[in-house]
């Protein structure tokens, strides 16, 4: 059976509305409203300005998909996928940051610090990387039906380690010493492996540790989701550092060529870039053998990853 | 039978100085050597400088007691103590930065954005809080002992509700709105129950919850320890506002009189010196008060939690 035969029906695009609805209306709903607490209000609007209405949501949608590959908890993949955004989210507030790279747009709209001040941007982005554990640990007798104490404590084992020292913390820090450095293509891939590769990898296993048991939890499944989310990671970031020479700023939504003006490395300096656009075509192939090799494992539900993964390397923006 | 009669041998300085060992020998471990990465030797070294070798360690000793308390176990105790001190820690580092308190000494050594750059102390709070969240859910393979996945989630639940918008980082974000402003006594109570309150509250659940069974688990016991963790919590900072205008600097080890310079509201600025003094010596009563509770529900074990409680009260720096 061909892989087209399988999903006759599936449509990426209608696929990520439903999710994205479901996603924006969570996010909404638990970032926190500044109604709640009158004195908190000027941190609430900071954190909501942060998170909601921007993005592509892309890690939110790989934690959907890969909850539907397993067959997981739609509900633990909700939390988990809001959980990822959140602290995607305060990396960029942080990131953007006079003391980091000094942005004063994002999405077309003023950064956090500009809004709301430099220290109100920095208590923000603190108080979303706790809200993201605190949306993993939701008490037994929460209303939107419990995730138990094993996935609870499994997602946030993941999302810590992918957020903190050897995860995008990392990466940043190593990001931010190699400006003007020549690094190698083992050290390039190291950084963005950490920068940017780990939440989305972590984006990937926490949608699928939404399932507790059953074929996803074995060593076969679990080594194809982890090819899937380590290609897909790097993906992301050639094809940023392809669309940051090749794609205009308007259609980009931030300045291009910025990385070249700043002599950030990347892969496009190191690599050049038809190689690039040829590196990316292979880790797409990368992750659409990971994905059969889930398929052979026993879970055919893997259109959604497919998707995102085409959409992914062949974007435009 | 009187306390003094049931805990004879108690000397809290040895109690004290025991923990404290375990606590920094542990957070020596798990605080990241950077010889593991030498990419990541810079933030490694920024996080170690954040944490080792300095402060009271108030928070860990709370934890210790209050597991104490319940005759809970002591390896989820010592995760526990490291973590809410990482907590701790990382809202140090980002509340001397120059966006926040600006400060460039802490405990007679530079800041750690003075130190290392603001950058870097930006990103080592930062992941410093991702590990306080990894500290607390080790792999159920773990070789210092398992702490099962109910505990685990827990503890986060707890930590990350503390650490976040309706803990420490909202009341700092009052604390913030509050320069120059006059605070009614009810809104000084509410924020510093969030600033330095729920922390330090969180320490004494936090120790509470390594006991998942038994009386520790009962309501009463459950409630005298939420009547203690406030009590404690809001004493910590009336004394610290007393110091602040009755110890001199070389004791205190901060400059005294900076909240009165600043303009800052305090409990003195708002009660007087003489009522905040007598109002220290009554929370001190409403903690002993809590653990006779503790002890009526068959917790004998609480002299560490009561010498905590009367050294806070009674410090002098």
């Amino acid at each position: 059976m061909k892989s087209s035969e399988k999903t006759p029906l599936f449509n990426l695009n209608t696929w990520s509305v439903d999710q994205l609805a479901r996603v924006e209306q969570a996010l909404s709903r638990w970032v926190v409203c500044p109604e709640d607490a009158p004195a908190l209000a000027g941190l609430g609007h900071a954190m909501r300005y942060a998170v909601l209405d921007g993005g592509k949501r892309l890690r939110p949608l790989l934690v959907m998909a890969a909850c539907e590959a397993v067959a997981g908890s739609a509900n633990a993949a909700l939390r988990a996928a809001c959980a990822v955004e959140l602290i995607h989210a305060y990396s960029l507030v942080h990131d953007d940051l006079p003391c980091m790279d000094n942005d004063v747009l994002r999405r077309g709209k003023p950064t956090v610090h500009v809004a709301f001040g430099q220290a109100s941007a920095l208590l923000a982005g603190d108080a979303l990387q706790a809200l993201a554990f605190e949306l993993l640990t939701p008490a037994l007798d929460t209303t939107d039906a419990a995730i138990d104490s094993a996935t609870q404590a499994h997602l946030c084992r993941m999302l810590a380690q992918a957020a903190g020292f050897k995860g995008m913390a990392g990466g940043q820090a190593i990001d931010l010493a190699s400006v003007g450095k020549q690094l190698n293509s083992s050290e390039l891939h190291e950084m963005h492996a950490l920068k940017t590769g780990a939440l989305l990898k972590a984006s990937v296993m926490m949608g699928a540790a939404c399932s507790q048991s059953g074929p996803a939890t074995s060593i076969a499944v679990q080594d194809a989701l982890r090819n899937y989310g380590d290609a897909i990671g790097l993906a992301f970031q050639v094809v940023d550092d392809i669309l940051d020479v090749t794609a205009d700023s308007a259609v980009l939504g931030k300045t291009a060529g910025k990385d070249a003006a700043q002599d950030k490395p990347t892969f496009v300096s190191l690599m050049g870039l038809q190689a690039s656009q040829d590196y990316a075509q292979q880790l797409l192939q990368r992750t659409l053998h990971s994905l059969a090799q889930l398929e052979a494992a026993g879970l055919p539900n893997t259109h959604a990853l497919r998707g995102l993964a085409d959409m992914l390397v062949n974007r435009q923006h």
